[in-house]
C-alpha cells in the first residue's frame, strides 16, 4: 500500500511513528512543510522536516518532541557572548551538525530534496521524505505590537511571542510561486490512500496545500483523503493552532477544521471521542466523519489513531 | 609607542602575550596571516587570527596552544556521523560558533577586517588585530604522493600529514592579487617598531610578507625591525617549519633565516644561548644579532624575550 502523508513538525512526526507501526509494510512518502524554514546564524534550518526525520530516525528529544536527545548548548550560548542573536531559538550542539551540513549542500547547489534525501541517508527515518518544493517559502504572521501593523516569520510569532498576540493573516510568502519538489506530484498521484495527520491545518498543512498543484492533485487523485483532528474539545492538542486558525476565520473546533479542509479534498475525518457531536456536522459537510481516542499519549496510542485512519480510508473507498 | 608585530599562530601568539606584559602601555598592531585559512563545512576558519584572539582574550586552550578551552566536540561528532568531512580538523563546539558568526558576517557583505574586529569587541585581546588582507590568499604546498606530484591546502599538510612528507614547494595562492587590509600599511607606517616573533618564517611570517605593499612598507618605515628566531639549536622550537624552510631552500638554522629575512628588511635578529655561535655570522651579514633565551615556557619567560626585542630595538636605533 502506498500511503502519502502531509506533515508539520511535531504532531505529524509522531502519527507518522504510529503509521509505520500500524502498517509496517506500507510504502510512506512524507510531503513535510518547509514553510516554517527559517536562516539562523547564516544557517538554513528546516524545523518541520527534522522533526520528522530525527522522530523517526531515534534521535529526537521525547520530552519537548524537538530538537536531539542528549543535546548540548554550547555552540549556543558562544553565539550568545559574541552577542550574536536571535536567542529565543533553540539550537543544540548536535541540531547544529544538521544545519551546517544541509546549508553546505544547498550552498553546493544541491536542490533541499536532494539535501533531505542525502540527511536521510544517515538517519532511516524508514519513510520517503520529500519537502513540499525546493522553492523557498515563508510562512510570516501579521499582527499588531504596540498599535502599529507588522508581519514576522513565523518562529518569531510560534516561539519568541508564542502565540501570545493575535494573528490577523498568515502568509506563505512565495507559495504562489513555488513548484512542488521533485517526487511530491508522483507521489500522490501514485498514492492508495492520502492522509493528513493532526498537524496545524493553517501553517502547516495549509502551507503545504498552498504550494500550487498539490492541492489540486490530491483532489484528483481519486484516493481515499482521510485527516485526524488537531482540535480535541475546541482547543488544539499541542501548539497555539487556534490563533492562527482564527487568522484565517475558522473556528477551533473539529468540524470547522473539517469544513475548512472541505469536501472537495477530504473524504473521511476522524474526531476525538470527546467531540462525538461533531460527527454528524461533519458528515453533514460531506465528509464521512468517525470519533475515536485522538490523544498520541505513545506509539501505541498513535498507532491506534493510525490504524483507524486507515479503516476509515477503507470505508470511504467501499 | 607603538608596536607592529607579524604574526602567525601560536608562536606569534603567545609572545605577544608577553610583549603584552613587557610593554603594558604599548599601542600594539598585530598584522596576522590569513593563508592558513579555509573553508571547513562551508564556514570559514581563521586559525591564525582566532589563535591570537583567543589567546590574548583568554579563551584558549593552553595545552595545545589552539583552539578553546572547556571545549566539547558534539557538532564534530555528529558531522562524522553524516559521513561529513574533513574529520583531521579539531574544531570544537565552542569554536564552531566563532567560525558560524565569522561566515555569517562575510556573507552579509563585511570584510573580514570588520569581520575580526567584530569578534575582537568579545575578545578585548589588547591589541588591534588586523587580517593581512581582507582578500582570499590561501597557502598551497607543493607534495609528491605516491609518485605524482600535487597540492594540497597548508591545512592538510600541516594537519592531516603532519608535515610527515617533503614539501617541493610552498605558494601563497592569491598573494600577488591581495591588497593589504585597511590599516594594515598605515600601522606599519606610524610604528615606532616592527617586531617578527618566533612564527614560522615562510607559511606565516613569508605569507604576510607576500602580500604586495607589506614588504616594502616595512623596508621603508625608517624604524628598527627585530625578529626572534623560531629555529633554536637547528630545530624549529614548536611545528615543522624546517619542512617549510627546506621547500624554499633555506636551512634550519637561525643564522640562515635571518639571511633569509635579509638586512634589507630586518635590522635585529634574537637567537637562543645554544645558538650563540650565530651571532657573528648573523651580525656580518648587516644584521645587529644577540643571544639570549627563546624558550616561551611562560608568560614570564615571553615577556623577557619581548623585552630582548624591544631593547635590541633601540640598540639598533640608536
Amino acid at each position: 500500500m502506498r500511503i502519502v502523508v502531509l506533515a508539520g513538525g511535531i504532531g505529524g512526526a509522531r502519527f507518522l511513528r504510529g503509521l509505520k507501526a500500524a502498517a509496517p509494510d506500507a510504502d510512506i512518502t512524507v510531503i513535510g512543510n518547509t514553510g516554517d524554514d527559517i536562516h539562523l546564524f547564516g544557517l538554513k534550518v528546516c524545523p518541520d522536516l527534522d522533526t520528522v526525520m530525527y522522530t523517526l530516525g531515534g534521535g529526537i528529544n521525547e520530552e519537548q518532541g524537538w530538537g536531539r536527545t542528549a543535546e548540548t548548548f554550547q555552540v549556543k550560548s558562544e553565539l550568545a557572548e559574541y552577542g550574536v542573536g536571535p536567542d529565543w531559538f533553540g539550537l543544540g550542539d548536535r541540531d547544529f551538525a544538521t544545519h551546517i551540513v544541509r546549508t553546505q549542500m544547498l550552498g553546493a547547489g544541491y536542490p533541499l530534496s536532494a539535501v533531505t534525501e542525502a540527511l536521510c541517508a544517515r538517519w532511516q527515518p524508514g519513510v520517503r521524505l520529500l519537502p513540499m518544493s525546493d522553492d523557498r517559502v515563508e510562512t510570516h504572521v501579521a499582527i499588531t505590537v504596540e498599535g502599529e501593523r507588522k508581519a514576522v516569520h513565523f518562529q518569531e510569532y510560534w516561539v519568541r511571542l508564542r502565540a501570545s498576540v493575535d494573528a490577523h493573516a498568515v502568509v506563505p510568502v512565495g507559495a504562489e510561486q513555488a513548484k512542488p519538489a521533485p517526487g511530491v506530484l508522483e507521489a500522490i498521484a501514485a498514492a492508495d490512500v492520502i492522509l493528513f495527520p493532526p498537524s496545524n491545518p493553517v501553517v502547516s498543512i495549509g502551507t503545504i496545500l498552498a504550494v500550487p498543484g498539490i492541492r489540486e492533485a490530491i483532489a484528483e487523485a481519486g484516493v481515499p483523503v482521510v485527516g485526524l483532528s488537531p482540535i480535541v474539545g475546541d482547543a488544539p492538542v499541542r501548539g497555539m493552532a487556534d490563533k492562527v486558525l482564527a487568522a484565517v476565520g475558522v473556528e477551533s473546533t473539529a468540524t470547522a477544521v473539517a469544513q475548512h479542509y472541505g469536501s472537495g479534498l477530504l473524504d473521511g475525518w476522524l474526531v476525538d471521542g470527546v467531540d462525538a457531536a461533531a460527527v454528524p456536522e461533519v458528515e453533514e459537510a460531506g465528509i464521512r466523519c468517525k470519533a475515536v481516542p485522538l490523544m498520541m499519549t505513545d506509539v501505541d496510542a498513535a498507532a491506534a489513531m493510525a490504524r483507524e485512519a486507515l479503516a476509515l480510508a477503507e470505508e470511504v473507498r467501499a
